[in-house]
């Protein structure tokens, strides 16, 4: 099979390489990765559901020639989205890192996208190694029916409190035990979590909620957020964000907020 | 059949009227309508496509129990946006405007929204009321493949000069015979319009081109746009669009830019 195969619509890629060059070290390779989750079940691998993991691993397998393992920043859900997912994985394959983002591309389809790819450290692991990562959750509060922005934004046409808002996510801020905020199927170990910083941004009719955190418990951004709609609806009071979190009870927090309005948007190091 | 049946998944809407109330004073009604083109043939009723007159007129007749013709400010063509489209119609119903709105978004699919709709005076006419009417072509210049704006930005990867394309703009404004910028197989009669704004703005790696004139010829901005390019890429000299606008001559301007960039912004009166 030769590379072209690959490519959608059987136009070469501008480029050519030796698919079988092998080189005796292996390379750690580190890849940003955007991507519209709409259509897939997940960043995840799951049987008989398409997952973005599952499609971008496929791929690069066919273009290194072995099989790829890739591990990721941010497991997310079926319908979030990422504009900085970060992966990596080990290759022996001496392709050049320029021509391997252009094969990947070429491939995948027109909802993912590798933005860049880098030569790392052996001891880069994508899951590990980054300290914080920021997800954002976009809601419209306007009444009008949303038609451009309807896959990325939550619909929320509700006059909301900011500042009551404000004044509760100062309680999420820290390191706490999260259990009100983790879907009761979570499989993680511990929920203790620090969440650096809650970011309320509004523009017009828009409201961005960023949360940066050293790591993120199943669900847990979707229910923060569902419990300060809440809270700036009225339906709860900013302070009672205290002894929510202190109960460590899921059933006192709100819903989980709907999948479409989150994005993993930054990783830090 | 009551107006429930007419809403997805059977919810009924928060209100309730007489679909048989007429009154003998006939409404001009003028309706704001925002729709991503992405999976339309365009905004004109053609036979075996689905168009978006096509669904709003179906809609509309059943929710008013009339034939319902639309008139409108644009044909967009197949895969173009709008962010305001203008639409008139006329009817006997007695239906509360702010009902009408709630029920016909309630039964159009989520890529098409009736943003408002108001009565106005009976010699309104969608098509030939407006004065002028603004087209937004968006054009993304990185180098990476886009993922959240791939279906309402055209990816140009190319180096521009702004200035170059800023002052071959130039010669496009006025009135003129744009007949170099229309498509062969367009109905309209005569070919001049006025051209009275061309507003270049660059926002980063995207650059937004907004034509506004008293009418448009059939793809006139898309050929426009794929023209300047040329001018933006040196390909051409600004100043030959003045030889250009005079040839008359279809052939001698550039290529026509893709439908996806193309968005109907707004009208005015």
């Amino acid at each position: 099979m030769v590379l072209k195969d690959l490519c959608r619509g059987g136009v070469s890629p501008p480029f050519t390489f030796n698919r079988n060059a092998r080189s005796n070290i292996m390379r750690n390779l580190k890849l940003t990765v955007e991507y519209d989750g709409t259509n897939y079940c997940g960043w995840q691998k799951q049987k008989n559901s398409l997952s973005i993991q599952q499609l971008i691993e496929d791929n690069l397998s066919k273009i290194l020639d072995h099989k790829v393992n890739l591990k990721a920043t941010g497991r997310t859900d079926a319908g979030v989205h990422a504009k900085q997912q970060i992966v990596n994985l080990f290759t022996s394959s001496n392709i050049p890192l320029r021509n391997l983002k252009k094969a990947i591309n070429s491939v995948l389809p027109d909802d993912i996208a590798v933005k860049n790819i880098k030569q790392v450290s052996n001891d880069f692991d994508a899951q590990y190694s980054p300290k914080t990562k920021i997800y954002r959750y976009s809601i419209y509060t306007g009444k009008n029916k949303m038609v451009f922005d309807r896959k990325y934004v939550a619909h929320y046409p509700v006059s909301l409190d900011i500042n009551a808002i404000r004044h509760g996510a100062k309680y999420i801020i820290g390191k706490h035990d999260f259990s009100c905020f983790r879907s009761s199927n979570s499989p993680t170990k511990t929920s203790v979590r620090t969440v650096k910083k809650i970011d309320i941004k509004v523009k017009g009719d828009y409201l961005f909620i960023d949360i940066e955190a050293d790591g993120f418990l199943y669900n847990m951004v979707r229910i923060i957020v569902g419990t300060l709609l809440e809270v700036g609806r009225g339906k709860r009071n900013p302070s009672s964000m205290k002894e929510l979190i202190e109960s460590k009870k899921r059933t006192l927090a709100g819903q989980t907020a709907k999948a479409h309005g989150l994005c993993l948007l930054r990783v830090k190091y």
